[in-house]
This record gives C-alpha cells, sequence and structure tokens, in this order.
C-alpha cells in the first residue's frame, strides 16, 4: 500500500468546500462585490445572486423562498429559533406573566442545549430535555408525554451530529399537528362561543447533519422551523439558513438594517449565501447519489472491519437509523483524546465527538444521554467519512486504529501493573 | 475623454476583496479547511491562522489578541457590545431590578440605534440619544449633562457612515474617565469602611467607517469596546471583530460551542477571518498611507468642484472633522432616490446614506438628526471614494451628476407649473 499522507475522517465536523462551488463564489469577492442593499447596478447584481441563491435553498426544502432567513451558521440559526420563538411569544401582552415551555432533547448540539439552559436559568422558560435511548433515538411517547398547555416550542435535531442516528422528526411532526388540532377542537367544542385560535406548538429541527443524505422537504417533515449550514455540504463557513414557515410566530434577535425582510440585520455575506446554495444544488445531483451510495457502503465496511479485527469494540448508536457517513465506536479501557492525538500523529483526522466542544474535557453529552458511564463515554471515536473518502483510506485508518487501540491498552495495563 | 463603463462612489456601503487579500484567503476554502476547534492537524492549521489573524487585529488596535472577538461583521459586534453589557449587568444580583441607561446618539448606525430602541420599549433600560449638531458632530458638554447614576454604557460612532463626521472619542474616552475617577473618589470618602469598587462605564465605539484612514489604538481612544468590520476595509462580508478590554463585563448573546472564550458560538470563518487580518494588515503599509492621502485630495477636489459648479449645492456635515473618502452632498428642490436611479442609469453608483435602510422610504434619521428639514433629508447624494477612484471618475461623476441635477430641477419645475 502506498504511504497515504493525511486521511480526513472528520467531515462531520467540516467539511472542505467543493471546487464547483468554490469557483461559483469567486466572482463575488472582488468583482460582482457590492452591497445587495444598495440600489445601484452594483448592489442590484449581489441581490440577485442572494435572491437567486434563496430559491435554490428553498426549491431544496420545497418552500417559498420568502421563507428563508439567512444566518451565519447553525448556531445562529437555532439561538434566532429559538430566541426568537420565545420574543415573539413575550411580545404578546396575553402572554404576560406566564413562562412558555420547551421541549428538546438531552443531546442536542450545544447551540440548542446551551441556549435551553441560559433561558431556563434565567426564568425565561421552562425546559423538558427528552431523555434518548441506547439506540440514540428519542421516542414519540416521551415527545407526547412531554407536552403541557404552555409548551410553544419543540426543537429535536434531525441527524445527532456525534453519532449520526435519525430522529422521527415526520412522526414528531404529525403527532403536534394532531395534537394541536385534538386540543383545538376539545377546547372549541367547551366554549361554543369563543373560536380557540391557540396558535400550534412550533416545531423546530436542527438540520445541520441532515442536509447532505437526508430528505429535508419541510411539508414532508411537518416542520416550521429548520436550521442548516454551509460548511457541512461542502460549501463555505460563515453562512448558514433558518427556514421559517410564519415569520409573525418568530422576532429577530439581531437588530439593525433592513436585511432578510427584518429578520436577521446585517450585511449579507454574498459569497457565503452562492456557495451554501450551490453546494445544496450539488446535492441534489445524480453524481451525488450515487456518491452517497458509496459512502454508505464504505461505512459499512468499516464498521465491520473494526467491531471484526479491534477485541472489545463498540459501535454506539443505532446502526440502521444512522447518518450514512456516521461511525462512532468506543474499545474498552481506551480514552478518546489519547486515541486521536495518536491517530492524529499517524496522519488520521478523527475526532471524539462535536469539534465545537473539543476544548472541553467532559465526557461526550450525547454519549452520556445514552445511558454511558463516564468512562464509556470518554472513550469514543467519531469516523465521519465524505466525498473524497476512499476505500485505501478506510484500510489504512482500520490499520493504524488497531495498532494504537493495542498499544494504548497495552500502556495502561502497564500502568495498573505498577500500580499493584 | 474615453467612455467610462461603471464608477463605484459608494464604499461606504462595501469595498472590493483587495486581490491580495483574496489571495491570503484562498487556500482556506478547499486546501486548509479544518475546523479551528478540530484537535487534529486539519483542526490545528485553521486555528493558526485563526491565531495569526488575531494577533494582526490586536496589534492594529494595540491590544490583547485575547481581547479580539471575531463576529460574522459590525452588525453583530455592535449587538453584542450592547446587548452583552446588558445582559452581564443584569446577571449580577446586586443589579436586579434596576433599570441601567445608555447613553448613544441619534445618528448611530441603525444597528445600535434599533439595539436601543427595543432595549427600551422592552422596558429593560433608559437611553439618552444625543443630539448631533449641524457639523455633524456630537458635543462633550452633552455627554456629561447625560451621565446619571444607573449609566452603564456610553455608545458613539467612530465616523459616521452617512456623513463622515469624526466624533470626539478621545474626548469621551478621557471624560468618562475623569468622571469615574471623581465619583469614586467622592463615594470613597463619604464611607470610609467601603472601596467602592463601581464598574467603571462602559465606553463603546462602532469603529467600522473609521479603520481605513483613523487612529484605532484602543488606549489612546480610551474605549473598553470598539466594533470593526471586514468588508468595509478591502477585506471579505459577513466577518467582524469586537475588541472586548474587560470579558467580564460582557456576557455572550449567541450560545452554543466553546469558540472564542465562549464569548462567540458557532464555527469560525476562517478565510473571512484571514481575510479581515489581512485586509487590516494593508492598511498599515505605507503605500496605503499614500492613497489615503490622495483620495482626500479627489475627494477635496470633487467637493470643491460639484459645490462651484451646480448651483444651490451643500456639503452636509463638516468639511474638517471628516473621513477622507467621504462628500454628502444635498441639492435644492431635488429629490435624492431619483438623482441615485439617474447617475446609476449613467454609470455612477452612489447612494443617499446607509445601504441598511435602502429599502426604506423614510428620510434618513441621520440627516434629521442634524437638524435638516424632511425634504432636505430626502435630498441627499452620499459619495464615498476609495483606493481605485481615479480623477478621471470624479470627472465624469461630476459632469454627469450636473447634467442630472439640472434635468431633475426641470422636471419638478415644469411639474409645479401645470400645478399652478
Amino acid at each position: 500500500m502506498p504511504k497515504i499522507k493525511r486521511i480526513y475522517l472528520d467531515h462531520a465536523a467540516t467539511t472542505p468546500v467543493d471546487p464547483v462551488v468554490f469557483a461559483k463564489i469567486r466572482p463575488y469577492f472582488s468583482e460582482k462585490f457590492g452591497n445587495p442593499m444598495s440600489v445601484h447596478s452594483f448592489g442590484q447584481e449581489a441581490m440577485a445572486a442572494v435572491d437567486q441563491a434563496r430559491v435554490q435553498v428553498a426549491y431544496f426544502l420545497r418552500c417559498q423562498p420568502k421563507e428563508i432567513v439567512f444566518t451565519s451558521g447553525a448556531t445562529e440559526s437555532n439561538n434566532l429559533a429559538i430566541r426568537g420563538t420565545l420574543k415573539a411569544y413575550q411580545a404578546k401582552k396575553e402572554n404576560q406573566g406566564v413562562i412558555p415551555h420547551i421541549i428538546t432533547t438531552q443531546f442536542e448540539h450545544h447551540c440548542v442545549l446551551n441556549t435551553c439552559q441560559e433561558l431556563e436559568k434565567e426564568g425565561q422558560i421552562e425546559v423538558t430535555y427528552l431523555s434518548v435511548y441506547a439506540d440514540g433515538l428519542v421516542r414519540l411517547a416521551d415527545v407526547k408525554r412531554a407536552l403541557k398547555s404552555n409548551t410553544i416550542l419543540v426543537s429535536v435535531m434531525y441527524v445527532n451530529n456525534e453519532i449520526g442516528t435519525v430522529q422521527p422528526i415526520v412522526e414528531i411532526g404529525q403527532l403536534l399537528r394532531e395534537a394541536h388540532s385534538v386540543e383545538r377542537i376539545a377546547r372549541n367544542s367547551k366554549r361554543s362561543t369563543f373560536r380557540d385560535t391557540r396558535s400550534k406548538i412550533l416545531f423546530h429541527t436542527d438540520a445541520t447533519q441532515a442536509v447532505n443524505y437526508f430528505d429535508c422537504d419541510v411539508n414532508k417533515l411537518d416542520v416550521d422551523l429548520l436550521s442548516l449550514s454551509g460548511h457541512k455540504i461542502y460549501g463555505p463557513k460563515g453562512v448558514g439558513a433558518l427556514f421559517i414557515r410564519d415569520k409573525s410566530a418568530i422576532t429577530h434577535v439581531q437588530s439593525g438594517g433592513d436585511q432578510e425582510a427584518g429578520m436577521r440585520a446585517g450585511t449579507h455575506n454574498v459569497p457565503g449565501i452562492v456557495g451554501m446554495a450551490e453546494a445544496i444544488r450539488q446535492i441534489k445531483s445524480s453524481k451525488s447519489k450515487v456518491k452517497n451510495n458509496e459512502i454508505l457502503k464504505l461505512r459499512n465496511y468499516l464498521i465491520k472491519k473494526v467491531l471484526k479485527e479491534i477485541p472489545k469494540s463498540h459501535l454506539n448508536g443505532s446502526l440502521d437509523q444512522r447518518s450514512p457517513n456516521n461511525a462512532n465506536f468506543r474499545f474498552d479501557d481506551v480514552e478518546g483524546e489519547g486515541l486521536i492525538l495518536s491517530l492524529d500523529m499517524e496522519g488520521v483526522a478523527a475526532s471524539t465527538g462535536s469539534a465545537c466542544s473539543s476544548g472541553s474535557l467532559d465526557p461526550s453529552h450525547v454519549l452520556l444521554a445514552l445511558g454511558l458511564k463516564h468512562e464509556q463515554a470518554h472513550g469514543s471515536l467519531r469516523l465521519t467519512l465524505g466525498k473524497s473518502t476512499t476505500k485505501q483510506e478506510i484500510e489504512y485508518a482500520v490499520k493504524i486504529l488497531k495498532k494504537i487501540v493495542s498499544r494504548l491498552r497495552k500502556i495502561s495495563g502497564d500502568v495498573l501493573k505498577e500500580f499493584k
């Protein structure tokens, strides 16, 4: 096998910009550089590009272009979805003094989880954090049980960023619609002179890790809010979007100019927006479908090989309900951080979990939510494949991984012996 | 004179990315594409670039690298400065029940003004909006008079985005420091057993339009918070920064991952950050100083020529205390919007004021703040020069402007006659 220099198996953290995408955004730096809000031709040229990008994103989500708000990334989108829903709720006179209720899961990305926890700590909301089971999935019955009369928002991620498990978004969407209908009928029948117009509980999904591989038709999913990011789909960093079905249900959180119909102030990141839209357009191509199938096969090969060749290795989360590019292992008696560093020295880029909290020494909150013990949650390895991943790379990565796990186990064994 | 195709005189709205800057950011899209928060080599390579950019920005502002927080633009920086100060204040137990006071000016950019107005409307703060005088400047005496015992923040822009006037930032900074010392001594002398540790009133300046031309040494300016943007300085769109002297005085407003020491969650826009830093580095070059001098000369030539050749034309705001690239005129009996559109048809890109509110039909809040009447504030023309502006372009622009003003006056004259 020829020497492989660097193998990137961390596509859930970020992806390289596709050369086709880069070619598309290039003119928007120094040539078509206008501010889309300017009325002159330079501005109109830039706005035309933003408008076209909006149509492309909307086409992918099967929504109206006006329902798309461009942001600086999924973190901002998720903050806007939650904080914006709360602000709109609080602004209504009839809601004054009411503490609304939000339902989310224990293993959301930190940008959802921390937002909920902070608002909860500030006394602005109450939150139910849904349990996640060993398969890495939430249960519909738990969502149903968590619903309260003051619930205003349910936020459940489409695909988990660490273990790649796919949540039952369609089913939750349906449940919320039915719950709303039933309740409205019940309430209306009690008071015949009063037609209940209470708003539906909003349903938000963070689809950041889903866009590459899963259907994001917002009507099929029955979501009111959906977040996505450019840099996870071979588009640029610094750009994201939020689908908002009903803008009257959301208040902006960043104030300023009139951009994005008042939903998000700040000069449009034109190359970013154009790039994210082009990346999304690429996902729909037949070439991309073939690629995704290859990724799935390679990923299955990787999982099989690791579980077979490395003793005491385990897959975290369901294999079936899982993003085709994600593998997340744990190895008994091996600490994840040391594993990652050793892999990196051998040219294999992997991660223990979310890059966003890699600075933290805490065990993965995702794996803890699955019911793993602290030492197990510390020993995880996430390998996420991408468009460029080859079988040769997988072969090499497993070979190296096997060697390292064995060496680390030997070291920890030796250390334990010394203490005896 | 040869035919000039398109002349861009709207550099206050946005600037093209400098080819040197573009060359610098190019590798960060598809090659050095790592997520800076990843621990492996791809991530470290990206983080090294972010770190170096932070050093470059800090060098320009004469502060510590750790005092720089990267954002998605000046709008986010300004929101963070104001909302973050308020959040940190509200989080302290001793401040519960106290409505803090913020001082700003009537002619701030909308991202400061709207933020203050919205927080005021929500009952979270009280605000003093300082008057601006006909010269486009605030007065130190007004700042002093506005100070109250519950004042926590003063936010005054360095250079106004519409009329380019330069505010007395150094003097305001000094005033606030002195006011703080005097008050502390007075309070401490009264209660000898109690050492007053009340925080200094924070001083924020939006330096977005100043960075190209003015000294942004945060110690000379005596500011605690300073906002800047990439795309106004020949860097990319979608990136900005906030200087924060004391991070304990600010609470983040966007929650999520551990980026930016917890001050701003969300994956770093690596090419954007690298590009903004390179753009800032270019400003310090001697070539840039020569360029700025040329811009000043051209701008003065433009103002002189317009005021001389076009009857009933006026310059809005002080000529002396003004950014070297800004000219803002009004022409009696001429409506600004028509002027801009006519100029655009002749290939000259100009604006009536801020691009961020170009969708609005309201007269410029900046010009109203200067004491102009509604019809005067509707008739403004902002011409902002840049590095590429030539004398030939200025000659052509004035020629066209003269023709258009005359034509528009004739039309409005004819219309008036018909009504007689």
